[in-house]
């Protein structure tokens, strides 16, 4: 691979840089997967699991946990920790309630019914809990029981937060630290632990992490409005559609006017969705320059991982961290 | 309350030695059950925790901790845990799948809707999670993650073995451990373990906690087919009409004729229900002797709880844990 190629894929050069530690989680996934009671468990987890997703939270921890000069093996059950609490909380986001089920909107959980994909999520949280026992830190625990319960009242906050125009920009910001920001900050922070880091690394690992996931959140709700169908693998809208309150709506919403502030009343709190409002809802975000103010908020988030970034030693995996963060907002530019 | 009533009623008699314990537990589990971020959170949780549960798996807890004569304050931190995963469980069953929905079974679930359920039950889990942290016990976290896996792999087993002909009493056995025995073990368990209890009597709670699990179930399996509802608050078939295969009509199976067979498939596997069936799988049920059987059973399994704190010291815990045993039978007596 040409440097050039390494410069434009961020991701691939952390990955290849850890590739024997990957090759580690990935056999650990595996084997800790495994159910001798319940051959129904690797069923259901196999297309999430084995489908090839971008490993982007094992790999903050092994790049962590190298950067700080960890040679242990602790890293891989940690890695493999926060994959198995990201693949249960995808499980668990997955059941629906009754009203997207009159929808009709095709999820993951189709596959299986609510039930499976609650209790095998729980199933790989359970694992996930006796991975990181075995590194014997008590501190490692603590920092992912904390991040386990910010993660769940984010949902919880969400879930309130949906389909209420009340919701605003800090509202918004507690959901996205929860649901997303949480697992990121603790998949870098428990990679400094593991290697006994200086408090001050542990503290920048934190923040390059935790506002890393506030970008790829931001990123990941523009592209639900701008995105392209095929690239993403989302339909533009869904967002919309599931009446969900994300940066861009917020931002118009606080600079409607009366008539616009019905549009949304209606289309949002009240889900009375019609033709054309999809439609009218983009121009209205791009009337108010919402699109372009999200855009801007994610590449501030970038630049704060950047400047965290830089509390740490020289280090390789350090400018390949930074290019990452450049990876996660290089979709939205 | 004179002797008399304390023998008849040992649940109360253990509930009144550990009274003090028990408030605390109680103000403990409101404080964690709040979140700041959240507050649906306690909406739907405080139906499930307020609601005047017998907080049997809290006063397994303390009172294994009491009989090793613990004297700091992490049982009830622990006991705490143990009603935070409880109830997470009890959201999470009360989980449906589509086709319950269509059959419009009113479960708690229904005052709120299947993502809430979920999502509080994490927000649970998780805080079950830091509370046993902060005991600061490896091996006790070690425990209660080894019963958060088997609980899970119980629950996803019996999806699997519902409906299924084939499910034979080991598999039975092995569902019940998972879903009600592991808790109760691991209730009893760390109970000794944070007291610093020999091994010897650690095992023996154990082993105590597994037997009282496995009989408590086997009660709530035979009482479904000849409880009275008014006492137990469901009605009598809803396991029939769940089509789940419990011990009474596993045994019923086993001994049926071809005829008979050719009724329990269609009831059970194809959930082809009539006007009668449920009348004529009792009448089944009885022919066969299943309900004497299973009572038998549930006796024997308490009788081993029994002898499993002989090998305990002298102390009146232990005793008002013997009458605990027979307590959980005297339902079916």
């Amino acid at each position: 691979m040409g440097l050039d190629e390494v410069a434009s894929k961020p991701h691939e050069a952390l990955a290849a840089h850890l590739a024997d530690k990957m090759d580690a989680v990935n056999t650990l996934i595996r084997a800790r997967m495994a159910s001798r009671h319940a051959p129904r468990i690797p069923e259901v987890t196999a297309h999430l699991v084995e489908a090839g997703g971008k490993r982007l939270r094992p790999l903050l921890t092994l790049a962590s946990a190298d950067m700080c000069g960890y040679s242990g093996d602790y890293d891989v059950h940690l890695a493999a920790t926060v994959e198995f609490i990201h693949t249960a909380t995808l499980l668990h986001d997955d059941v629906v309630d009754e009203s997207a089920q009159r929808r009709g909107r095709p999820t993951a959980n189709l596959l299986y019914d609510n039930k499976s994909s609650v209790l095998v999520g729980d199933y790989l949280f359970a694992r996930a809990f006796q991975l990181m026992v075995e590194t014997g830190s008590l501190r490692v625990l603590d920092i992912l029981a904390n991040a386990s319960a910010t993660i769940a009242e984010g949902e919880v906050l969400q879930l309130s937060a949906a389909r209420d125009l009340r919701t605003d920009e800090s509202i918004y910001l507690q959901v996205v630290r929860g649901k997303t920001a949480a697992l990121f900050s603790a998949a870098t922070e428990v990679g400094g632990v593991i290697a006994g880091a200086p408090e001050d690394q542990v503290q920048a690992l934190f923040d390059y992490g935790d506002a890393l996931g506030v970008a790829f959140q931001i990123v990941d709700d523009l592209l639900d409005y701008e995105g392209d169908a095929k690239a993403t693998g989302k339909n533009v809208g869904d967002d919309f559609r599931e009446r969900k309150l994300t940066l861009p709506v917020i931002k118009a919403v606080a600079a409607a006017s009366d008539e616009e502030r019905t549009f949304w009343k209606r289309c949002i709190e009240k889900g009375d969705q019609r033709d054309g409002d999809l439609e009218h809802a983009l121009s209205l975000l791009h009337t108010h320059g919402a699109l372009d103010q999200t855009r801007a908020d994610a590449m501030a988030w970038v630049a704060k991982a950047r400047v965290s970034l830089e509390t740490l030693p020289a280090h390789p995996v350090r400018d390949m961290l930074g290019g990452l963060a450049d990876y996660v907002v290089a979709r939205i530019n």
